[in-house]
């Protein structure tokens, strides 16, 4: 019997990485789950402190009228926010929002800490949660609660400010091409699609298994925009009063979504080592026979610094099979009386390998076979997004690709950045946005796919996106 | 000329720990306070996880209905409650409250995770932001919102489940005593004084510097009082329905605020070197001459895996221990000509001892330095609260030792545990309450100290509390 294929919502929840919760729009992360944003966070915190930043709290409430201090801004978060009306038994003066995100809170205390060139740069980030209102919730990429972290820095010039937003952009490539093996496409963003109050947004785009793209993390040129509306001056080496450049940005507990659904397959989730709460699953056949010898590998598993389960469980080991197959532990040792009588391992990779070896020899090569597993998984997401992704010139083709609103990739074509040609796209294919111009593309020359105008310079990524 | 003695705001705010926030009630913590939270956060962490708790993460937001469900919990909570009545741009049907601890929000969860006795127990925890509206904030001690974990569990037997309350009590003791030097006394609240909604709350209290008492963390005995309402049951083995037995327990930023007030004297802050943020700091007395020299003792700093900070700004080197002293780092040292010339290390220690040995010496050395440090912070501290504490059993004297209500430490004293004594005692004292009655002190017999009515057990300790 042919075992029914899980969607995404349905994989999230069998596989025990998160299920709804009683408040609308909001999962509760389980272990399963929860263990990926550890990992995910203890690297990236690391990342973040080795080029200068250190971790702050600022408050979760925002006072509504520093919420409306920048016009762009709060325009752009009004429709999202959650607001606080009643605190400690009575009804406030003053309505709280639910931070959708800190600049204006950040800010209007940056003010007070930034005097003089010598508290520049400012490099501060922080892990919190924020709420912006979601109407089509989908678990790890649009819940209306969600946890991230966020950097804001300040700087005496555009020039290093700018090189800070490229900086974090790249920190977040090499960190997703790296642990979560995604490959993604760093690049900026149209007017259109960039955040609320920012010069210019960077972002990196990927491309899921079923071909729809996932923004993975965003790096915002703020510029003077909030300086200047919460007067955050510096007295520089000339004792001239200037305004600071800002940058912003953020990855969020989306990434485990991102890891889930960039690498699955039929039988569930396929779980990078690198991020696995478990890289290595062990499955005693019999739990009578080889107990010690589960032990002795249980201590291997232990030395080497894996992370690990053993599967003791009263159930079938075909179950077992099928519950971490689900689950996408990359590794899986099945130790049963031969195994125990030859002292081998028999390890089955979650991308089908099989070996049977020498205990000791196994133990020698599991670094490595890990390693192989991480690099065959960025490998064979590198393919898909290339196989995925469509050079068009052509706005029926460009239609057709994604006719009766199906996914279909990346598509690459030149574009000239108006509004109204960006509406018209997403009107006549079901929803198509401009994703990125990719930072490493060359300059070339064309029309635009939608209005035929003359561009000069790069061509643009669509997609259908989460 | 003295210089002023400042007091615990604004030692938090000029040793640069936390400033005050634009929202109401709450504090921005700074990275020297954040460090100290992040030091806490992962040995408390690790020591959660070896006793066999996972983490997870709630929504922010109950349902109303929810928070209600649990008479006497959300009688205790609503008046400190912040309510969010709109969201996404509309009026919501039902209004969310933010957390200010997750026991309806997790248990409604709890009822669908739980069917079989092979489900517990259910151990999880989670590190998240409460709110709790407070009209009269201190910084760390007391703020509308703050920072803390939650464990909560689910077991079989009322047994297991009391066994859990004083494993995790006791955590909470040995963590505070060895990680932040402050002795604690572990003891079972009064009625009155108990969480909303527990059969019993178990707490460790501490004494501050000022003579007032810190509770540093509760454990609460949950019984079946949540599982009956959330109807939380299981099969057990003989296939009967049981409910399960529960237990929550906490500790939270709070604890920065204890280590702050706990070891201060008249220069300011000192801190315990396990938690400091830097342990050792490093100033170099002429930038140009010793270098090099800087650079082998940061070498060696390194090597030893120490936190430590070297301060070459622009500034005089008695405004730099100034500073220093005032933010509490353990050892000072202090590097000029001399030093680099004979290849000696002048190190002052934060509680006044000076020495001045060869650099290998001294980094031989600086681990049973710091060691000692630590262990002499916690003496200091016992002592203090041993001279502190006085055996009472009459109520004048009781009266006489808090006259104006000044704060003079704790009292030992019969207590009878009703609540009319409880209210007369805190309007007759200005304001002093039952702390706990400790866990370990023996068994007596004597008279109420309020209305001398026989008591047959422990004494119970009072004091002004935070």
């Amino acid at each position: 019997m042919r075992k029914k294929i899980l969607n995404y919502d349905e994989l999230v929840r069998e596989a025990g990485f998160a299920i709804n919760s009683p408040t609308k729009g909001c999962i509760v992360i389980l272990e399963y789950g929860y263990k990926i944003w550890e990992i995910i966070q203890r690297r990236l915190d690391q990342l973040i402190k080795d080029t200068g930043h250190s971790n702050v709290y600022f408050p979760l409430f925002i006072p509504e009228s520093l919420m409306n201090k920048e016009k762009e801004h709060v325009e752009g978060f009004s429709p999202e926010c959650a607001v606080v009306t009643h605190g400690g038994g009575v009804r406030l003066q003053e309505s709280l929002i639910v931070r959708p995100t800190s600049e204006t809170i950040m800010y209007e205390t940056y003010r007070t800490l930034i005097t003089s060139y010598r508290d520049l740069p400012l490099k501060y980030n922080q892990w919190a949660n924020v709420v912006r209102w979601e109407k089509r919730p989908r678990p790890f990429l649009r819940t209306t609660e969600f946890l991230w972290q966020e950097g804001h820095t300040a700087h005496a010039t555009q020039e290093e400010s700018i090189e800070e937003v490229l900086r974090m952009l790249n920190i977040y490539k090499t960190f997703i091409e790296e642990y979560l093996a995604i490959p993604v496409i760093a690049g900026r963003k149209s007017d259109n699609e960039k955040f609320a109050g920012a010069v210019a947004t960077y972002t990196v785009e990927a491309l899921m298994r079923d071909k729809k793209a996932l923004q993975c993390g965003t790096s915002h040129d703020l510029g003077q925009s909030f300086s200047k509306v919460f007067e955050i001056k510096f007295q520089d080496k000339e004792n001239k009063q200037q305004y600071v450049w800002q940058t912003s940005w953020g990855v969020s507990t989306r990434l485990i979504g991102a890891a889930i659904m960039a690498h699955r397959d039929d039988k569930g989730v396929i779980l990078p080592p690198l991020i696995a709460p478990y890289q290595v699953v062990v499955i005693p056949i019999n739990n009578l026979v080889n107990a010690e010898y589960i032990v002795r590998i249980e201590k291997e598993l232990k030395d080497k610094g894996l992370r690990y389960v053993i599967d003791n469980r009263d159930e079938s080991a075909g179950s077992k099979f099928n519950k971490w197959e689900l689950k996408g532990v990359p590794i899986r040792l099945e130790i049963g009386d031969r195994e125990c009588e030859r002292q081998t391992i028999s390890a089955t990779s979650r991308l089908g390998k099989k070996v049977n070896t020498p205990i000791n020899e196994f133990f020698n090569s599991i670094d490595s076979l890990l390693l192989n597993f991480q690099n065959e998984l960025f490998v064979r997401a590198t393919e898909f997004q290339k196989t995925n992704t469509f050079d068009i010139d052509q706005f029926t083709e460009f239609k057709n690709l994604f006719g009766q609103g199906k996914s279909s990739g990346f598509v690459k074509a030149y574009f000239c950045g108006s509004k109204e040609c960006e509406d018209t796209i997403k009107s006549e294919t079901f929803g198509v946005t401009s994703r990125c111009i990719p930072l490493d593309e060359t300059n070339g020359e064309g029309s635009c796919i939608c209005c035929k105008k003359d561009v000069n310079g790069k061509k643009t990524i669509f997609a259908k996106a989460y």
